[in-house]
């Protein structure tokens, strides 16, 4: 038996995406930059894809940029910062992903102050923001959903929160916020929620790894080069027209899906699983549960959970690669040292079975009344 | 009759570098940062990949690092620029792409000092080099390959140039060649050359869109972000495995692929192309030839040639997307305006048959005797 619960690590691709994709390799394979016929095939067939993202999401296609994906959205917004000549405040929910964390070091040296804000059991307080800005605050950074425990984000609230404050102050405020975890898996009004520019990855809904894209309706942005001008200068490189079209279908898909059966799962886990569960029980996503195993270190318990066959997280994927694992996430949350290093994530997908889901929980369960000391 | 000779732009992707894609997408689809053990499969795979390219390259595995393209590629090591304290001189050949080109107003920004260098005919001397370098020089950017007249700088002599002055000055100068254009298409010993960096993107030799690799042996390269921590901090992001996979089974193709066919191409077009040719005869890609049509706007024939079904470039396809097109290439290299606003770029590939191109040169001379006032 070997049964996937890193859904918000990567999503299988889906076979209509992977479909469209090796249809669009070999039927629009030009350059969409090209000036010849099959260029502009290439080209309007590109657009079509900006139009159908943009009309699925309910906003205007000029606010569509392709890029690699949601590190690169996110560094986009990100590295535009290292234009100014006069640095001043940018706030940083301290539980973000490590691609925003990690752009921390340079926008210091660049003479930016780093004002943190931390997320208490993954929620930014709007009442905190409001605290944090100041006169100087020239971006706010809080992501939609959390990654690594699912908790979502008031957004709408913490951008009126900027509004407010640029209207004190005459000065625009940018709010970016990395939804890369939100679409597909909750409701999501970009407009409603009034964000400058939000972040997004095909992978995570079930669309071809390598390409993402950026909301983004603030015309200001620069990028740090403008390369050959593709996506208006704003993600320079020639366009992945294959993922793309595979990523639009993709997303199609994702939203046309009913997520019943992820509720019904997420609510079994809750009644069945002796674990604390970390994720909190509202405004948070059915698609992750995030649990602690009081002190038993999560490296050996995802690995005699993997033996059985069960493939889940401790911390997020991206984090691995770091020493802290996901534990930094945890603490911005205020949750304890020992529960960031004995929490598990479990992630869901549209076609995960219920029937696994009893087995990882027994499983679980089972493992967890022979080994945790508590 | 619809024939494609805008290679140069991009190629299409070979059946078998689509057939691992699918594969690798299907069956490898978990997170290679994922710790559990489809996320290790994959990141075998990964490492796989790795190891083949570096050993059809024969170079070490820990020089190379997955990238979604050229472009990025390029802009790794000109944005490790922006962490310097003490900025100096970069040396950049004005006939670059423009994904180095548009560098340039960052840097100045971040008080580094330009100093730009010609190609005259398409080929930066090594004696005009040695008399630009000086005691401030940090890094000099010089492509192997220039896409839009397919000249062939001599990076080895340009290479020693720099290692000479290092010794003078007691002190590290980074070297780094765009190599986009040159993989598959000429002989190419990195070794030898001895770079510090060269950028590669799949989609020049029938591997996949959005990916891409950096050679890189000097490891004090330093990102503006390590985000997820991927590809040892210095390009992160979910890796692109499937397309990673196709990429290095289209580069093995490639690699052996006998270009004879090319070659016979090269030499029809040069025996029998009435219009002046701007390629270099010697040390240039037997891919491109770039022509001019005197004083004939290049974008009303290559129009002319459309209709007929022919597709061939004005410029290069990036620079489509600027308004002066490929011509600030050209009059880097000291053609004239009216030559760089009347050339024609035709770039084939090892599919490319020699009864299509006779076509191409029976259509161009008989338009070009029509039309063309000398």
């Amino acid at each position: 038996m070997s049964i996937y619960f890193d859904n918000a690590a990567t999503t299988k691709i889906s076979k209509k995406a992977l479909t469209t994709l090796n249809e669009i390799s070999l039927n629009y394979y030009a350059n969409p930059s090209a000036n010849h016929s099959v260029g502009i095939a290439a080209k309007e067939k590109l657009e079509e894809c900006r139009e159908k993202i943009a009309s699925l999401l309910n906003v205007k296609n000029n606010t569509i940029y392709f890029t690699s994906g949601g590190t690169e959205s996110n560094s986009i917004i990100l590295s535009s910062l290292l234009w100014s000549k006069n640095p001043g405040d940018i706030i940083i929910n301290k539980a973000e992903h490590s691609s925003i964390i990690n752009y921390k070091r340079i926008l210091i040296e660049k003479g930016y102050n780093i004002i943190e804000i931390n997320a208490p059991n993954g929620f930014v307080s709007p009442k905190t923001l409001e605290k944090k800005l100041t006169n100087n605050t020239r971006m706010v950074v809080i992501q939609t959903l959390n990654n690594v425990i699912g908790s979502i984000n008031d957004i709408e609230s913490l951008v009126n929160v900027v509004r407010n404050k640029e209207k004190e102050i005459n000065r625009k405020i940018f709010f970016h916020t990395d939804a890369v975890q939100a679409l597909g898996k909750i409701d999501l009004d970009l407009e409603k929620l009034g964000v400058d520019s939000a972040s997004f990855s095909a992978h995570k809904f079930h669309g071809p790894r390598g390409v993402g894209f950026l909301y983004c309706k603030n015309t200001n942005i620069q990028p740090l080069s403008k390369g050959g001008g593709q996506e208006k200068g704003i993600r320079a490189g020639t366009e992945n027209l294959a993922n793309i079209a595979a990523m639009s279908v993709a997303l199609e898909e994702t939203l046309q899906t009913n997520c019943d059966n992820v509720r019904t799962i997420n609510d079994y886990i809750r009644n069945n699983l002796k674990a604390r569960i970390l994720t909190p029980k509202e405004n948070s996503s059915p698609f992750i549960i995030n649990f602690t195993l009081g002190n038993f270190p999560s490296e050996v318990f995802t690995r005699m959970l993997d033996d059985e066959g069960f493939y889940v997280s401790s911390g997020s994927a991206c984090s691995n690669n770091a020493k802290n694992k996901g534990e930094s996430v945890l603490l911005a949350m205020n949750f304890s040292p020992n529960h960031a290093k004995s929490s598990i994530r479990i992630s869901f997908d549209k076609f995960t079975k219920i029937e696994d889901v009893k087995c990882l929980v027994n499983k679980i369960n089972s493992l967890y009344d022979t080994l945790i000391i508590r």
